[in-house]
Formats: structure tokens, C-alpha cells, sequence
């Protein structure tokens, strides 16, 4: 049917469906919101992309596009009608730029509480975290992260701390909370042999009756009688396109996806239902670091796990899946020019996240051997002066700082050298003010607004399972 | 009431309405989608913000909110439930970033076509714009910009052109079809001092039965009986906050939203209805030139525009308001650190844009005078190197190029000094990929579904008022 005789064969509204998709959305919304309408969501599952900026959401959607003729899961979501949507401010009590602490906790607990804190108020006071409410509810509650269990996000949905940087002592609050299943990395707060104190959190996780595994394969086999704690690296787990193109990692570290099928398998025959947190942390690490195939490529991850998701809830249908951010990062967008296309394509040769490259130089590498291995991860060739500009920051003649940038890798460095070359830009190496975009599938979706306070979320996610606020 | 007691005291659907407002859209979403359906769209308002990234919307929101303690109209409808919204794919059949020509003329005729043409398809099709095939069907039809009403957005609904750059043609083009009310800058393409042609194009406005007005005062004086070709300016109108600091510029320079009152009036007892354009044209140039206070002022010039429209489409009943962007550019946002609530309010006292800053130095000002006029326009003190760096570009020791850059004044060098004081980041001078928020009230908007490409955007303006796309 040719688009320009479009409405020339007689009523308006009796069309080929094909055509009028993007039309139909009223009927739809309709049974969208009819459907889910007084049910009751006996599960959650809240999925995270730690500092995703929307541009971030719109790279990886073009991205796949261009390489698979298919968009992300997550747009597809919208394309399909499946969810509603809105746009969420996340400020702080202390700031309109919220860290992952404080973005955490407005879910965890329902109050805006100050940067670098979890669940503790302006004045000191100790909030009751969600997860913890819907463990006294009865539910069985867990997270998933590509970041260390132990950090913001994960903790900002099941502990209180004055401080995120705890990380030792959150293991330990773990501990005493008990919950279902937590994976992800962070084996230097756990570890006998890397904590301060030296204690053995690992043998004190199975002492109180968990399953411990360190592997993707001691993860599939562990049994469903027992709660499972799986460390997998020692802080955040690889990137996911530097796990890609190693078969070790392939084979010992699983993705967010796999840890996602994982947890629900674990819980979805619960009686009382759970509630699951899954992050793909390192999505922000990768905007710190103006790292685009870690952005990309962690955003695919998280991506994937959408599909594991949103597949159990279609089956299920008790099962609210929450999608979005805690936060926008660096702001990353595809800039215009005549070649903006095959500059942007170019990143889907790229073998390595610029964490690897930058990591596996030294003040003995050469010039030569630094384009080597830029030509070798990026499949472009850098010049002299370039490779140049890269090592002066090895030989401590600059520095660049930034949170995930223990080393003082010139990780801006990089990001402005491969703009030239992938058309993508970064407004800084840090979060972002931001609204963040929000999606929902299944009962209690119907309760979104267009545009909610971070704060909203909390109560939106009991109201939608039911759980009186007693605590 | 307490919002930890919040789910306490009975049922959880009983609640007071101030609480439970974020979760109340279930209901609302229906009605409002029950009471448009089926309705027909007699006008249709579009009012676009050029080259609006989503950074853009969010500190134009939080620089209202912190001044005012009240958010931007375009949120304000997503809290009052009042729109439907998408996100929208506006790639161009040249490139995944799109110029403002082939956004426009996506939705204009239907079709991608290559960056730069107007509504000429990718093998020289010649397409019949939309606002053309709305007067075929006896609507009025006008176009409202802070640009000249010859610039590509208004362009891309009113007429095809191989090139958005014969603006002198494109006012030819005007000149024939003869559409209503035609609001904006371009004296230089009408007047016989300017045109290569001498053709004294307000002349033959006039003899062709047209109202030709120049400044404020005519422009409200002008009777409705005739068509009106109002013109304020040689090419863009003053940004907003220059003007707003000029009692001469206020007095002569309609803003957008008097603009758009102005055609609504002229058109709006029109027993066929009408269309209108509206155009902030200059948040898309202030973000060329990474010029903030050019960009937030503009951008509530816009929210202003929408006020007008809304309030009489609430009224009128049969209008559809769509509110958009065209695309994304240099995707600013407010960087995280501990002043960034300050830094960000900062913003609040500058008085002038860094257009009017550059443009009032040259070769002949001293360091001195530099670090006065900034000082005078934003309320800060440049070092001397500072300063010394903005000098060197005047006496073209450097060289800044950019689109509305024709002085190449050192526009990146400023928003980079600024950043330091404002937390503002940009990731370029130039559009991005982004794909753009879109939102939509009244009779038709139950016609949007969650994601659309910019195509799709035609043929729901035609569906809406109910038009046979027969042309
Ligand atoms: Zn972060
Ligand atoms: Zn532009």
C-alpha cells in the first residue's frame, strides 16, 4: 500500500493494521490499563542501568539496530505498548545531582537523604529499607549486580549505613539480614585474605545455612533449597565486551542476564512472591570513564536481562518489572557530521572497553606498542603524537582523577581521541541532573504517572504488592 | 498525614487524593484517552523547540523550579496527566542525525529525506508539505519562529526546496501560497535593500493583499480581515534574555508566546479551523554555541508559547496541541560536585548571553574590558588568562567554526569557562542523535503510541483532523 494514497480507500479508522500501528495506542492503553487494574503484583523485579543517561539508551537501541535490524528489548517494550512510562526526578536532599547512595535510597525508603549516604535521614534518622519490608511481609528478597553486592545500588533496597564506602560492614549487615540471593562481585569485602579485619565472611555465609559459589558454573548448580550468595571478581565483574573476547572470563563469570535467570529461578516458586533488584552497575563506570564499548556493551547486558524478565513476568503474570535509572552520566550523544554513520558503526569492531587498553599499559610501554594495542581493540590507528599524549600520563607527567579511576588512567584522554574516529561525546566524567527515563510491565504498572519524584517509587512499588507502610 | 503511616489506616484504595496523586493515572489516563476518542482535531498547534536535547527540558524545569517554585508548563502537563507522550526516532535518510531540514520536512511530507533538502525525496520526488495539504482542505495555515520564517522548520511544513539555504527563494515560495499569518525574523530575505535581486519582496506581500508588519506595536494593530507577514528582524530575533535586558528590544520584539497568541487570534473563528507552527528556533543556535542563558531563557520562551496554546486549546476543545524538539543538541546537562545546586543558580543572575558578550568585543577591547563585560553579563570574575584566551580568537591567533557562527567568536571557549562556575557540560557545538520527547493534548493524542518515527508524526496530524491524504 503506497503511504501517499494512505487514507484514499474509503473510512479513516477501518485501515490495515500494519500501517496504523503507531496509531492504536488508545485501544491498547486501554486494555493495557484495564487488564492490570486492581491486580495485585505478588512479584517485582526492578531492573537498573547505574547512570544512563537517555542517550546512553539511544546509542545502545541504534546500535543493535544497525547491527541486528532489531532495537533494543527495552524500546521494543514501547513499540509493543506493553508498558507505561514516565520521567523521574532523582535529586538528593543535598543536591540536584544525585550519587547512586542517595538515588537508591529514595526507592529504598521513600525520603530524599543526602549524597553518599543509604537510608539514613537529614537528621540522622535510620529508615527501614524496602527489601527488608517485604521480607517481613513474607517475600523473599534479592540482587543482582555487575558491581561489587555490596555497593549503592544494591544496598540502598536492603541496609541503612551512614556511608556507601562501608563496604566491609555491608557484607556483614548481609549477613545478619539473610536474604535469598545476592550475586554479583566485591570478594575483597567477603574475603578472609583481602578484609581488614581478616574476618572470613565466606565462611560465615554458609555457617548461617547459604550456598557460596564463585563461579557461573557452581551458580547453575547450586540447588534451591539454601539462600546463595555468588562473588565473582574481586570489585566490579569485566565489562561485558571485555568478558566477550575472553573465553576464561566467558566460562567463569556469568552475565547479568544469566545472574537474572538465576535469582528468579531460585525465588519465583516462593508462595508469598519476592522481590529481585537487578543493576547493571558498570554502565555508569563506563560514563565515568567515557568508556563507550563498556557503556554500549554493559547497556546491552542490561538490555538482555529485560528479556529474562520480562519473558518469566509474560508467563507469570504477577510480576511488576520495573525498568529505568538512577541517574544520567556524562550525557553521551552521537554527533553530527557526513560521516556520524560509519564513525558510529566503527565501535561495533571494537574488541575491548578502553578499561582493558588503558589497564595493560605502563611506563615501559612504547609508542608503538601502545597504537599496537589501540589498533588491536579498536581497529583504528592511532598517530604518534597521540599514543604520545596517552603514555605522558603513565610516566605521572599528568593525571587524570575520577571515581573508578584508582589508577589516574587517561580515560578522558582516550574518549577524546576515539570521538574523532566514533562520533560520540561526553559532557564530563560524572553524573548528570537528568531525569530519568522509567518503564513498567505488568500489575501495578497502572499506577505510574507521567512524572514522579524518585521518592514515589518507594510507595508505588507497596501499593502495587499490597504491602501495608507499618514498618 | 505521616507517609510512613501512609498504607495504615484502612484500605489501600481509600486514600486522600494529595498522597496517592502520582499513583492515580489508571483512572485518569482513561478518561482522558475515552473523552478524545473519536474526536476530530479542528487546528492542530505544533510548537517545537529546535534542537532540544532532554538536558535542555530537565534545566529549563529545574532553573523554573528553583526560581519560582514552579516547574515548566510542558512538565506541568505530564504531573496533571493531561498529555500522551512518546519518544521519537528522527533520523534523516542521510544520517542518524538529522539537521533541522529533514526533520522537518519528516513530518512535513511523510518521508526521510537527506539533510539539508526540504521535502524533495531521495531521487528528486517533489512532496506536497503538510501545511499545504490542510489548506487544500480549507484550514488556515501559519507559521511562528524566533528565526527567520524562512529557516527550515517553518520551511519543511510550508514548501519543497532542493536546499535549505535559498531563503531568498524560499520567501518567493511564501509569497505564492499565501499562507495566513507568517511571524519571525528574515528581513533579509524580503526586503530590495538586502535581496541579490533587489525584488522588494514587502511590496509585493502587500500587493498580493497581505498585512506586513515590522515590530510589536504593528503587529497587535493589525486587523484579522487579511493575511499577515510580520518580520522583526535582518535573521533570528534577539534571544530571549537579551532581550529581556533591552527596553528597546522589548518594546519593538514580540516574544514567542505573543507571537503565537497573535496568529491563534488571527485564525481561530475560522469556520474550517487552522494550523500553526510555532518555533523556538534559537534554543537550537544557543546550543550551537553552548551558550547557556541563550538556551534556558529561550527554552522558557518556548514553555511560555505552550501556556498560550494550551489555555486555548482548554478552552476551544477541538485544538491539538503537540509539543516537541527536532532533535538533540550538544546534549547539555548540570555535572556533578558539591556546588553544583549553586553553581547551577548562578545562572539565575546573568543578564546577558554569550552571543551579546562576544559579539560586543574585538580586536581593540582590552583584557580589561573582557573581564568587565563578563563580569557585568554573568556575575563572575575571569582570571586574566582566562580572558587572554577569549581575546586571541579576535585577532585570529584561533579560529572558532561552527553553523551560526559566521564571526567565529570563541563560543566553546566561553561555555568552557563558564562550566567551571555553573556545572554546565556540553558534549559539542553540534546535533546529536538523540531521539527526541514528544508529547501531545487534546483530540488526537490518543493517537500516539509510546515510540514513533518522525513520519509517523505526518499522517498522525492528518489522521487527527480527520484529512484525506489524497494530494
Ligand atoms: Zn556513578
Ligand atoms: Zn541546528
Amino acid at each position: 500500500m503506497n503511504r501517499r494514497n494512505f487514507f484514499k480507500n474509503g473510512s479513516l479508522f477501518a485501515l490495515g493494521t500494519t500501517l496504523l500501528n503507531p496509531f492504536e495506542s488508545a485501544a491498547n492503553e486501554f486494555d493495557l490499563t484495564s487488564f492490570h487494574k486492581n491486580k495485585k503484583a505478588k512479584n517485582i523485579i526492578i531492573i537498573v542501568s547505574d547512570g544512563m543517561s537517555i542517550g546512553t539508551l539511544n546509542m545502545t537501541d541504534l546500535y543493535l539496530n544497525r547491527k541486528t535490524g532489531k532495537g533494543s528489548n527495552w524500546l521494543q517494550l514501547y513499540k509493543d505498548k506493553k508498558v507505561s512510562r514516565a520521567m523521574m526526578d532523582m535529586a538528593s536532599a543535598s543536591s540536584i545531582v544525585t550519587d547512586s547512595a542517595a538515588a537508591s535510597s529514595s526507592w529504598g525508603c521513600g525520603y530524599r537523604v543526602k549524597n553518599g549516604s543509604l537510608n539514613i535521614g537529614t537528621n540522622g534518622e535510620e529508615y527501614l529499607p524496602i527489601w527488608q519490608k517485604f521480607q517481613k511481609a513474607g517475600k523473599m528478597a534479592g540482587c543482582v549486580t555487575t558491581v561489587p553486592v555490596t555497593h549503592a545500588t544494591p544496598a540502598g533496597f536492603c541496609i541503612s549505613s551512614k556511608s556507601r564506602n562501608s563496604q566491609e560492614g555491608i557484607a556483614e549487615l548481609y549477613l545478619d539480614l539473610k536474604f535469598d540471593v545476592m550475586l554479583g562481585g566485591g570478594e575483597n569485602y567477603f574475603s578472609a585474605d583481602i578484609r581488614k579485619d581478616k574476618r572470613d565472611l565466606y565462611k560465615e555465609f554458609k555457617d548461617k545455612g547459604f550456598t557460596v559459589v564463585k563461579n557461573k558454573a557452581e551458580m547453575w548448580s547450586s540447588d534451591n533449597s539454601k539462600p546463595i550468595l555468588g562473588v565473582f571478581d574481586k570489585e566490579g565483574l569485566p565489562y561485558s565486551k571485555d568478558r566477550e573476547s575472553s573465553k576464561e572470563l566467558t566460562n567463569s563469570i556469568p552475565t547479568l542476564a544469566e545472574m537474572t535467570q538465576r535469582a528468579i529461578d531460585k525465588m519465583k516458586n516462593h508462595p508469598k512472591g519476592f522481590v529481585l533488584q537487578v543493576e547493571a552497575g558498570k554502565v555508569d563506570w563506563a560514563a565515568h570513564g567515557n568508556d563507550v564499548a563498556g557503556l554500549i556493551y554493559d547497556q546491552v547486558a542490561h538490555d538482555e536481562a529485560i528479556k529474562v524478565a520480562i519473558d518469566f513476568a509474560e508467563k507469570d503474570q504477577n510480576t511488576l518489572v520495573i525498568i529505568t535509572s538512577d541517574h544520567g552520566n556524562a550525557n553521551p550523544g552521537i554527533v553530527y557530521g557526513k560521516e556520524a554513520n560509519d564513525n558510529f558503526d566503527s565501535i561495533q569492531k571494537y574488541t575491548q572497553t578502553n578499561d582493558w587498553i588503558l589497564n595493560g599499559i605502563g611506563k615501559e610501554t612504547s609508542v608503538a606498542q601502545v597504537i599496537e594495542r589501540i589498533e588491536y581493540a579498536n581497529k583504528i590507528l592511532l598517530k604518534e603524537e597521540e599514543a604520545k599524549e596517552i603514555l605522558s600520563y603513565y610516566t605521572n607527567i599528568k593525571l587524570e582523577d575520577g571515581l573508578y579511576n584508582p589508577r589516574h588512567l587517561p580515560l578522558k584522554v582516550l574518549g577524546d581521541i576515539q570521538k574523532k574516529r566514533n562520533s560520540v561525546g561526553w559532557i564530563s566524567t560524572d553524573h548528570s541532573a537528568d531525569y530519568t527515563e522509567l518503564a513498567m510491565f505488568g500489575p501495578g504498572s497502572q499506577l505510574l504517572a507521567p512524572f514522579i519524584k524518585n521518592t514515589d517509587l518507594h510507595y508505588l512499588m507497596l501499593q502495587a504488592a499490597e504491602i501495608e507502610n507499618k514498618f
